[in-house]
Protein backbone atom coordinates (compact mmCIF):
# COMPACT_ATOMS: atom_id res chain seq x y z
CA UNK A 1 0.00 0.00 0.00
CA UNK A 2 1.23 3.45 -0.70
CA UNK A 3 0.10 6.73 -0.55
CA UNK A 4 -0.08 10.04 -1.52
CA UNK A 5 0.85 13.22 0.84
CA UNK A 6 0.65 17.00 0.36
CA UNK A 7 0.86 19.67 3.26
CA UNK A 8 -0.19 23.81 2.38
CA UNK A 9 -0.43 26.69 4.46
CA UNK A 10 -3.40 28.59 3.65
CA UNK A 11 -3.74 32.43 5.19
CA UNK A 12 -7.29 31.01 6.47
CA UNK A 13 -9.13 30.25 9.27
CA UNK A 14 -9.36 26.48 9.84
CA UNK A 15 -13.11 26.97 10.54
CA UNK A 16 -13.04 28.81 6.80
CA UNK A 17 -11.31 25.47 5.29
CA UNK A 18 -12.94 23.04 7.16
CA UNK A 19 -16.10 24.46 5.46
CA UNK A 20 -14.27 24.35 2.28
CA UNK A 21 -13.58 20.79 2.47
CA UNK A 22 -17.01 19.76 4.84
CA UNK A 23 -19.48 21.10 2.36
CA UNK A 24 -21.08 20.65 -1.43
CA UNK A 25 -20.70 24.53 -1.96
CA UNK A 26 -17.15 24.64 -0.66
CA UNK A 27 -15.92 21.68 -2.64
CA UNK A 28 -17.42 22.83 -5.66
CA UNK A 29 -15.90 26.17 -5.55
CA UNK A 30 -12.11 24.88 -5.64
CA UNK A 31 -12.07 20.93 -6.59
CA UNK A 32 -14.87 20.36 -9.70
CA UNK A 33 -17.83 22.93 -9.75
CA UNK A 34 -20.43 19.12 -10.50
CA UNK A 35 -20.04 18.34 -6.85
CA UNK A 36 -23.33 17.09 -5.59
CA UNK A 37 -25.06 14.98 -3.17
CA UNK A 38 -24.94 14.66 0.84
CA UNK A 39 -22.15 15.51 2.57
CA UNK A 40 -23.41 14.70 5.73
CA UNK A 41 -21.30 11.58 7.92
CA UNK A 42 -22.24 8.39 6.33
CA UNK A 43 -23.74 10.68 2.65
CA UNK A 44 -22.04 10.12 -0.53
CA UNK A 45 -20.43 13.21 -2.47
CA UNK A 46 -20.43 12.69 -6.42
CA UNK A 47 -17.22 14.54 -7.94
CA UNK A 48 -17.54 14.54 -11.20
CA UNK A 49 -15.27 15.87 -14.51
CA UNK A 50 -15.35 16.41 -17.85
CA UNK A 51 -14.37 12.58 -18.59
CA UNK A 52 -15.45 10.43 -15.24
CA UNK A 53 -15.42 11.41 -11.46
CA UNK A 54 -15.87 9.67 -8.31
CA UNK A 55 -18.01 8.91 -5.54
CA UNK A 56 -17.10 9.02 -1.69
CA UNK A 57 -18.39 8.37 1.41
CA UNK A 58 -18.08 11.00 4.19
CA UNK A 59 -16.60 8.47 6.83
CA UNK A 60 -16.03 11.33 9.66
CA UNK A 61 -16.20 15.29 9.92
CA UNK A 62 -14.45 16.96 13.00
CA UNK A 63 -15.22 20.70 12.77
CA UNK A 64 -11.93 22.79 11.92
CA UNK A 65 -10.11 19.99 12.07
CA UNK A 66 -10.73 16.77 9.95
CA UNK A 67 -12.17 15.56 6.98
CA UNK A 68 -12.34 11.52 5.93
CA UNK A 69 -13.23 9.88 3.28
CA UNK A 70 -13.60 6.75 1.80
CA UNK A 71 -14.03 6.41 -2.60
CA UNK A 72 -16.85 3.97 -3.23
CA UNK A 73 -16.97 4.67 -6.75
CA UNK A 74 -14.33 5.90 -9.69
CA UNK A 75 -11.77 4.36 -11.02
CA UNK A 76 -11.25 0.89 -9.79
CA UNK A 77 -7.38 1.88 -8.23
CA UNK A 78 -9.06 4.38 -6.53
CA UNK A 79 -12.18 2.22 -5.02
CA UNK A 80 -11.39 1.73 -1.54
CA UNK A 81 -8.90 4.13 -1.03
CA UNK A 82 -9.12 6.65 1.94
CA UNK A 83 -8.39 10.43 1.55
CA UNK A 84 -8.14 12.30 4.82
CA UNK A 85 -7.58 16.09 5.25
CA UNK A 86 -6.08 17.30 8.72
CA UNK A 87 -6.40 20.84 9.65
CA UNK A 88 -4.18 22.53 12.36
CA UNK A 89 -3.79 26.81 12.88
CA UNK A 90 -0.49 27.94 13.07
CA UNK A 91 -0.24 31.47 13.67
CA UNK A 92 -1.89 33.09 10.37
CA UNK A 93 -2.16 29.95 8.70
CA UNK A 94 -4.38 26.97 8.43
CA UNK A 95 -1.91 24.13 7.63
CA UNK A 96 -3.38 21.40 5.66
CA UNK A 97 -2.02 18.00 6.05
CA UNK A 98 -3.93 15.60 3.18
CA UNK A 99 -3.15 12.00 2.94
CA UNK A 100 -4.92 9.53 -0.12
CA UNK A 101 -3.70 6.55 1.58
CA UNK A 102 -4.14 2.79 0.45
CA UNK A 103 -3.32 2.73 -3.68
CA UNK A 104 -2.56 -0.73 -3.97
CA UNK A 105 0.57 -0.07 -6.43
CA UNK A 106 2.33 2.76 -7.49
CA UNK A 107 1.21 2.82 -10.86
CA UNK A 108 1.27 5.76 -13.59
CA UNK A 109 -2.07 6.75 -12.60
CA UNK A 110 -0.65 7.18 -9.25
CA UNK A 111 1.94 9.47 -10.07
CA UNK A 112 -0.77 11.37 -12.39
CA UNK A 113 -2.83 11.22 -9.60
CA UNK A 114 0.07 12.98 -7.04
CA UNK A 115 0.61 16.02 -9.57
CA UNK A 116 -3.29 16.51 -9.88
CA UNK A 117 -4.00 16.21 -6.37
CA UNK A 118 -1.38 18.96 -5.74
CA UNK A 119 -2.36 21.57 -8.32
CA UNK A 120 -6.06 21.25 -6.58
CA UNK A 121 -4.94 22.50 -3.24
CA UNK A 122 -2.85 24.87 -4.75
CA UNK A 123 -6.47 25.69 -5.95
CA UNK A 124 -8.28 25.57 -2.44
CA UNK A 125 -4.87 27.63 -1.16
CA UNK A 126 -6.06 30.53 -4.33
CA UNK A 127 -9.97 30.05 -3.13
CA UNK A 128 -9.26 31.12 0.45
CA UNK A 129 -6.69 33.42 -0.06
CA UNK A 130 -7.91 35.45 -2.91
CA UNK A 131 -11.37 33.98 -3.55
CA UNK A 132 -11.10 32.02 -6.81
CA UNK A 133 -9.48 28.69 -7.58
CA UNK A 134 -8.41 26.73 -10.71
CA UNK A 135 -11.20 24.14 -10.51
CA UNK A 136 -12.30 21.85 -13.28
CA UNK A 137 -13.53 21.96 -15.40
CA UNK A 138 -10.81 24.86 -16.34
CA UNK A 139 -8.50 23.04 -13.80
CA UNK A 140 -4.24 23.54 -14.22
CA UNK A 141 -3.85 21.06 -17.36
CA UNK A 142 -0.80 19.05 -16.34
CA UNK A 143 -0.39 17.67 -20.78
CA UNK A 144 -1.13 14.76 -22.12
CA UNK A 145 -3.76 12.98 -19.46
CA UNK A 146 -7.16 13.50 -19.33
CA UNK B 1 10.25 3.43 2.61
CA UNK B 2 7.83 5.87 1.42
CA UNK B 3 8.03 7.62 -2.15
CA UNK B 4 7.06 10.65 -3.88
CA UNK B 5 5.58 10.29 -7.25
CA UNK B 6 4.61 12.76 -9.63
CA UNK B 7 3.85 12.81 -13.38
CA UNK B 8 3.51 15.31 -16.21
CA UNK B 9 3.10 15.47 -19.39
CA UNK B 10 4.79 18.40 -21.31
CA UNK B 11 4.83 19.53 -25.15
CA UNK B 12 8.38 18.96 -25.70
CA UNK B 13 10.74 16.50 -27.12
CA UNK B 14 12.71 14.05 -24.56
CA UNK B 15 16.00 15.36 -25.59
CA UNK B 16 15.17 18.93 -24.89
CA UNK B 17 13.62 17.60 -21.13
CA UNK B 18 16.35 15.77 -20.83
CA UNK B 19 18.77 18.86 -21.20
CA UNK B 20 16.82 20.61 -18.65
CA UNK B 21 17.52 18.24 -16.19
CA UNK B 22 20.59 16.86 -17.16
CA UNK B 23 22.85 19.91 -17.02
CA UNK B 24 23.22 22.63 -14.67
CA UNK B 25 22.22 25.76 -16.69
CA UNK B 26 19.04 23.25 -17.57
CA UNK B 27 18.52 23.15 -14.26
CA UNK B 28 19.36 26.51 -12.86
CA UNK B 29 16.06 27.71 -15.74
CA UNK B 30 13.94 25.55 -13.67
CA UNK B 31 14.30 24.56 -10.01
CA UNK B 32 16.72 27.44 -8.51
CA UNK B 33 19.11 29.86 -10.15
CA UNK B 34 21.81 28.75 -7.39
CA UNK B 35 22.68 25.79 -9.14
CA UNK B 36 26.44 24.45 -9.45
CA UNK B 37 28.72 21.67 -9.58
CA UNK B 38 29.83 18.83 -11.72
CA UNK B 39 26.49 17.62 -13.74
CA UNK B 40 28.53 14.15 -15.13
CA UNK B 41 27.98 10.96 -13.69
CA UNK B 42 29.95 10.54 -10.71
CA UNK B 43 29.52 14.18 -10.04
CA UNK B 44 27.82 16.88 -7.45
CA UNK B 45 25.50 19.27 -8.11
CA UNK B 46 24.93 21.84 -5.19
CA UNK B 47 21.25 23.37 -5.49
CA UNK B 48 21.03 26.35 -3.27
CA UNK B 49 17.76 28.24 -1.99
CA UNK B 50 17.96 31.21 0.54
CA UNK B 51 17.05 28.60 3.41
CA UNK B 52 19.43 25.99 2.60
CA UNK B 53 19.85 23.37 -0.04
CA UNK B 54 20.88 19.72 -1.29
CA UNK B 55 23.95 18.67 -3.01
CA UNK B 56 23.27 15.59 -5.63
CA UNK B 57 25.36 12.77 -6.96
CA UNK B 58 24.76 12.17 -10.47
CA UNK B 59 24.54 8.41 -10.56
CA UNK B 60 22.82 7.96 -14.01
CA UNK B 61 22.38 9.72 -17.53
CA UNK B 62 20.90 8.06 -20.00
CA UNK B 63 20.02 11.24 -22.75
CA UNK B 64 16.72 11.66 -23.95
CA UNK B 65 15.59 8.31 -21.45
CA UNK B 66 16.81 8.71 -17.84
CA UNK B 67 18.61 11.33 -14.94
CA UNK B 68 19.35 9.64 -11.38
CA UNK B 69 20.59 11.35 -8.59
CA UNK B 70 21.60 10.36 -4.90
CA UNK B 71 20.68 13.12 -2.28
CA UNK B 72 24.78 13.08 -0.41
CA UNK B 73 24.05 16.93 1.76
CA UNK B 74 21.38 18.74 2.60
CA UNK B 75 18.48 18.12 5.63
CA UNK B 76 18.32 14.51 7.33
CA UNK B 77 15.33 12.96 5.79
CA UNK B 78 16.97 13.91 2.50
CA UNK B 79 20.10 12.66 3.02
CA UNK B 80 20.39 8.73 0.83
CA UNK B 81 17.47 9.07 -1.00
CA UNK B 82 17.43 9.06 -4.69
CA UNK B 83 15.69 11.11 -6.96
CA UNK B 84 14.38 9.22 -10.66
CA UNK B 85 13.70 11.72 -13.81
CA UNK B 86 12.06 8.88 -16.53
CA UNK B 87 10.96 10.07 -19.85
CA UNK B 88 9.23 8.83 -23.01
CA UNK B 89 7.89 10.02 -26.00
CA UNK B 90 4.07 10.09 -26.38
CA UNK B 91 2.58 11.96 -29.38
CA UNK B 92 4.04 15.64 -29.33
CA UNK B 93 4.43 15.01 -25.18
CA UNK B 94 7.20 14.11 -23.40
CA UNK B 95 6.05 12.44 -20.40
CA UNK B 96 8.03 12.98 -17.17
CA UNK B 97 7.53 10.47 -14.59
CA UNK B 98 9.31 11.49 -10.77
CA UNK B 99 9.72 9.68 -8.00
CA UNK B 100 11.70 10.89 -4.68
CA UNK B 101 12.39 7.25 -3.28
CA UNK B 102 13.18 5.96 0.21
CA UNK B 103 12.17 8.32 2.60
CA UNK B 104 12.05 6.79 5.87
CA UNK B 105 9.56 8.09 7.46
CA UNK B 106 6.46 9.89 5.94
CA UNK B 107 7.02 13.07 7.92
CA UNK B 108 5.42 16.60 8.05
CA UNK B 109 8.09 17.78 5.62
CA UNK B 110 7.62 14.71 3.18
CA UNK B 111 4.04 16.16 2.66
CA UNK B 112 5.21 19.67 2.19
CA UNK B 113 8.22 18.01 -0.17
CA UNK B 114 5.48 16.20 -2.19
CA UNK B 115 3.30 19.31 -3.13
CA UNK B 116 6.66 21.56 -3.47
CA UNK B 117 8.23 18.88 -6.03
CA UNK B 118 5.09 19.75 -8.03
CA UNK B 119 4.72 23.09 -8.16
CA UNK B 120 8.62 22.58 -9.45
CA UNK B 121 7.78 20.36 -12.08
CA UNK B 122 4.88 22.67 -12.89
CA UNK B 123 8.08 24.79 -13.21
CA UNK B 124 10.21 22.11 -15.50
CA UNK B 125 6.55 22.31 -18.01
CA UNK B 126 6.58 25.97 -17.52
CA UNK B 127 9.61 26.65 -19.13
CA UNK B 128 9.75 23.70 -21.59
CA UNK B 129 6.34 25.22 -22.82
CA UNK B 130 6.42 29.06 -23.01
CA UNK B 131 10.19 29.61 -22.26
CA UNK B 132 9.91 30.58 -18.73
CA UNK B 133 9.56 28.51 -15.26
CA UNK B 134 8.50 29.58 -11.50
CA UNK B 135 12.17 28.89 -10.62
CA UNK B 136 13.51 29.63 -6.71
CA UNK B 137 14.08 32.30 -5.38
CA UNK B 138 10.72 33.52 -7.14
CA UNK B 139 9.13 30.10 -7.10
CA UNK B 140 5.47 29.24 -5.97
CA UNK B 141 4.99 30.55 -1.90
CA UNK B 142 3.22 27.24 -0.40
CA UNK B 143 2.25 29.63 2.87
CA UNK B 144 4.11 29.07 6.24
CA UNK B 145 6.80 26.65 5.34
CA UNK B 146 10.29 27.99 4.35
Amino acid sequence: MVDILHRVGIKSSPEKTYRALATCQGLADWWTRDTSGDSRVGGVIAFRFPDGGFDMRVVELTPGKRVLWQVVDGPSEWVGTKIHWELAPKGEYTVVLFKHEGWKEPVEFMHHCSTKWGTFIMSLKLLLEIGRGALAPDDVPLGDWR
